[in-house]
């Protein structure tokens, strides 16, 4: 694994947990943590058996099977590119990367290993929470009949005091993106992913809320105090946007960190001509879905605790009603990545799926600069 | 209409609105209000006809058909029996009567008038909610299978402060009861008709948490203002009860009014062999429905917006999803008891069911005065 | 009154209801209720004393003050207009007209009227649900500190059947528009009246999803029978766009009639830099506040039930608790204009608010045809 | 560790992971995990080094420290009793035993070891939610003021069917108890961890609902086939009474299996004269306040996320707004237990405690017994 920030934690605990409760065809082994700073200490933390500074040499080791890439997004490219060319499958966190261009080398780095039977995936764990998988079990069988229309918001409010310090993340050359790519790239591939349709092209707007914000003076990170001078924000607070989807349905989403009090949620509502379905991650084991079908009296929203043994990936955890977390989306997305490695098959998202998000992404960001006008995703 | 307290505001609405919207075989006209002060201005500002301070007169009075009992309990036996042997069809507001004893003179009182064709209510209005009349008839269709247990509770919260003054509701001598006949009142009945079971047998306990409270000074009602002296709380508090239904379930029953943060929560739970059911008053327009019949993945509550076409009484009203409030069951209780009179049938809840209720309430005084063992009600 | 559809059923209960409850300085009288056909039978039904077929001889009148009109959009302007020059205070239904120029013509009648003295008001009766006039309240007091973003939507469903008939409300040339204006402008008034904000540039987007529906046979209305021929739907079923508010807030909307299970549900969301709002006509007598100025540890969304005695409109009403439902905003309405047309002031939402939100529906249409660019309100 | 059933792994996650998560003054090592028969596929599977099958030999090993019981409650004095003399420390999971009698014993056994500095703890892991943890703070912090009344409700649904099958644990001989030692001994101890009180005095019943079940067949366990012969169900369905706490509150507990719809709802609500709260083990990441002395207009139930950094537990988990789940409590309850063992301090709950919450069992099925009188748990 390279990198070891929140995310190096979600991935370790992943791979810890994974084989504890799923019958893995492989045995899965934590073998190196590569870090520029302090992966020694992290290693010791999080269990894995060695650490190293240099991701390259590690990439050369023939005791290597599997990389997993936890680092920034602008190094996405370069790790995972090697990596498939030194012969290893690979996991990479999301976004694929922080530009179109190179989301596209990544793609074509991944066909062609593919063909080498080499397998590579990307970090989507949303799509790993029981009920959104179960979502997209009742949308393919047909429970919904047609879909007409999608609502998915990502709402954050980390950013509502204009005097929160000016912190990497808020800087377009270090972070990439702001909420659009950080958070909104979650609504766009959970919109696909559980409507089995892509977004064809977008109308949206991108926005700074607070333009200004106090540079951050001693320390660093969020801990960092605040200086009395002020920096320009430079990437998004908010996007908001319209999105037609291949099927024909039209999806309305947002990405924000300033909708004050809701924490982390990660909200869609998916409404067909046969049902609708209602997630929110605040409350990760419950899926609402309304049946249409039923007599008019008997009509309405069902909160489905989705923790029952025949559930999508609840089978090896724990007797019904008893609660699922975040972090159980990294054991599935290990067991599930391990599983198609064994079994010589193609693990979704795949590098084509994270470049298809990473383009709607980028269409968003020239609708908005061009007044909101409709720009094609394929373009 | 004798009495003009906030049930006698709730009363003339009903009397005022259900012809209105519902196809009435009768049309009745408001004729008096009777109260010993200031009748008269309530007369005018509800829009009764004439008032008087006398309802031995008004009950003799030929152009009056029906006499709606509004005043304290204690003085609902020898109007309603006057009413009655007067020909006069009676709706009583609940409770019946202040006693078992009362309660069977008025029953019986009842009866010899149905002989003579004059009608007799109680106005347990909760009955008419269209969330609990569809309840009720989801559990006669067969739709929750055998009903094993209930969880009937009515909280309130507006006794939390020990310096809450002594009003007269907290005396014995005045309130006959506390928080177990002013409110547990109607979980009992509601239980009863949700179920079409009786309550057959109680352990149970009441308690007053407050014992003294600063006796009222000048002023009166609740806008007195407190004394520095004290008095004993008569009533009680809370009750905490279990029931035996006929029907073989059992029942768990909470009145109190010191539930803090719930104001009006009248809730209801009934789970069954085939399904469940939840409501409450606080959110009236609603019904939890659970299926159990459907596969184990589909199971969950269902958020049944109970304002559609078909739904009990809704037909006249508004639009699906356009809601209704507290006062529109006295528009339906009045609907259905002139309807009942022009049929010559027999309004539920009767004077009967009331005394059922009042015999219940008084097992739970008993139980309680005698160590929380069991009382049969029919006793 | 003239007009007895829906909105006639609930204006009458408005009038009859509100001297019952308010201290109204002025005791309405409901004199005539005017309509082409069967007015006479809605008269009786609802309680006016006289009927008449032509409004024009009505509002000649010299007994007549008031002119409610709940007639459909169309016919607003010449009605309003005349009411107005021959002196009659106006309440009249939203959308104050089908098009802009209509409205710039009622509300330069209405202002005119208003140097005589002469009242006028749009129906905008959410504005007046207890819950909403305390979130304006809030808002106004600093609570949120400065609004950032607001998502406002209108979701309803009853379209979702592809074979629902093709009905009047479906028609541009009789409806004016679909979801849009019928159910979207409340979004935008209830926008505007709570941030106190305008919108005053938007981008957006209308569709229709099912383009073709059954022409009705036999029957009128929606109780018709399809006939196997099919017609265009040539209004809107969605709509969705963005705005810009006065104050510097992004505002998201929706207005939907496919938004399935949802039956009547207009939400509004305000996100500040102190704090935040939700409400849900689904569940009207709530409020959810968020203050973000709380310990971290004590931060989240609390549900206040609004039936206190202190808050909005309740003081008259039922005790803590007791809710109230759809209708009792058309009684606050009439007391509100009743007591404006007292004392002399105007009442709000005037023409000129209506006249606003007009142009805000105008200028969503036209971004929706010049591919959602942004379109400026005032233009 | 010795068993290993589904608490066997619950545990076996929260050794593996809580030192990965939680900066432990000890490293705890997964050294043997006993079992007389499969011990060594489990041990496998969850990770400990080695396997055995004589729990009485691993206790007389120098280099185990600490013993972990997760059998059935029946074998729970012996092993305990026996770890306690050979100077380990002991985790027993709840309940602490089947009798009182044992529990006294057990309890003797860890007041003589803990004097030779050995400590023993209890597994109530549900007080180690965050929330309820947080909850617990709240009510010592003062917030709720006096606590008035406790609701305090566990509720499963796994029995509505009469035709599920009789398996172990609705035999007496083998479960010791039904609804209530299993789900109500975790009411009781969250209710006297919260409240900081204790049941002094109990009345209630304990109820068989359905009285005769299928026999098991062909099979074992939950999986069997049904045979047609029919055998007793000899332990309680439900179980409903009421106690007083040592502070002056009245509490009101339920357990039952038959509470169609739900599926681990272990529910507690406190009403104090100054607020209240209310949690709900099936949405275990929020708990509800309600301050009481707010203004009126402000007051209302609030839906915290126990997700920020300054809440109990969380600092070393995932951002705000990131879920915990079931299995999470098993890790807090390992960090607890090894500081405790660290600091030379009693760790709570105590055996201590677990001997209390079986002398409550104990008291209500004494109670039940005897027509449910009151029955003190001291006694």
């Amino acid at each position: 694994m390279i990198g070891h920030g929140f995310m190096g934690a979600a991935h370790s605990q992943g791979w810890r947990v994974a084989p504890r409760f799923f019958d893995l065809p492989l045995q899965p082994e934590m073998a190196v943590l590569v870090g520029r700073t302090g992966a020694d200490a992290s290693a010791r933390k999080w269990g894995w058996a060695e650490s190293a500074t240099d991701w390259r040499a590690v990439i050369d080791r023939d005791d290597i099977d599997v990389v997993d890439i936890v680092t920034p997004g602008d190094t996405h490219r370069e790790i995972a590119i090697a990596a498939l060319a030194a012969g290893k499958h690979v996991l990479c966190e999301k976004p694929l990367a922080n530009t179109v261009a190179e989301a596209e080398e990544m793609d074509a780095a991944a066909t062609a290993a593919a063909e080498r039977g080499i397998r590579s995936m990307v970090g989507f764990t949303y799509r790993r929470v029981p009920a959104t998988t179960f979502a997209r079990d009742l949308v393919a069988s047909g429970r919904l009949g047609q879909v007409r229309q999608v609502r998915a918001e990502y709402l954050q409010d980390w950013l509502i005091d204009p005097e929160a310090p000016l912190t990497w993340r808020l800087k377009k050359d270090l972070a990439g993106s702001g909420a659009l790519g950080d958070i909104g790239a979650h609504a766009i591939d959970l919109t696909e992913y559980i409507t089995g349709q892509q977004v064809t092209s977008v109308s949206g707007i991108i926005e700074t809320l607070v333009a200004e914000r106090p540079l951050l003076g001693e320390g660093v990170g969020l801990s960092g105090t605040a200086s009395s001078e002020r920096g320009a924000v430079t990437v998004d607070d908010v996007a908001l946007f319209t999105g037609r989807l291949s099927g024909g349905a039209l999806a309305s989403f947002e990405a924000s960190r300033f909708r004050t009090g809701r924490k982390n949620a990660l909200r869609i509502e998916i409404s067909g001509s046969k049902g609708a379905l209602a997630f929110d991650l605040e409350r990760l084991n419950e899926l609402e879905f309304y049946d249409a079908t039923l007599p008019e009296t008997q009509l309405g929203f069902q909160r489905i605790l989705v923790t029952e043994h025949d559930h999508p990936y609840l089978a090896p955890w724990w007797p019904t009603g008893h609660m699922l977390g975040y972090e159980h989306g990294f054991s599935h997305q290990v067991g599930d990545f391990v599983t198609a490695i064994h079994a010589g098959a193609q693990p979704r998202p795949s590098f084509a799926d994270g470049l298809h998000v990473q383009r709607v992404l980028d269409a968003v960001e020239r609708s908005s600069a061009a007044g909101s006008t409709w720009i094609d995703t394929s373009a």
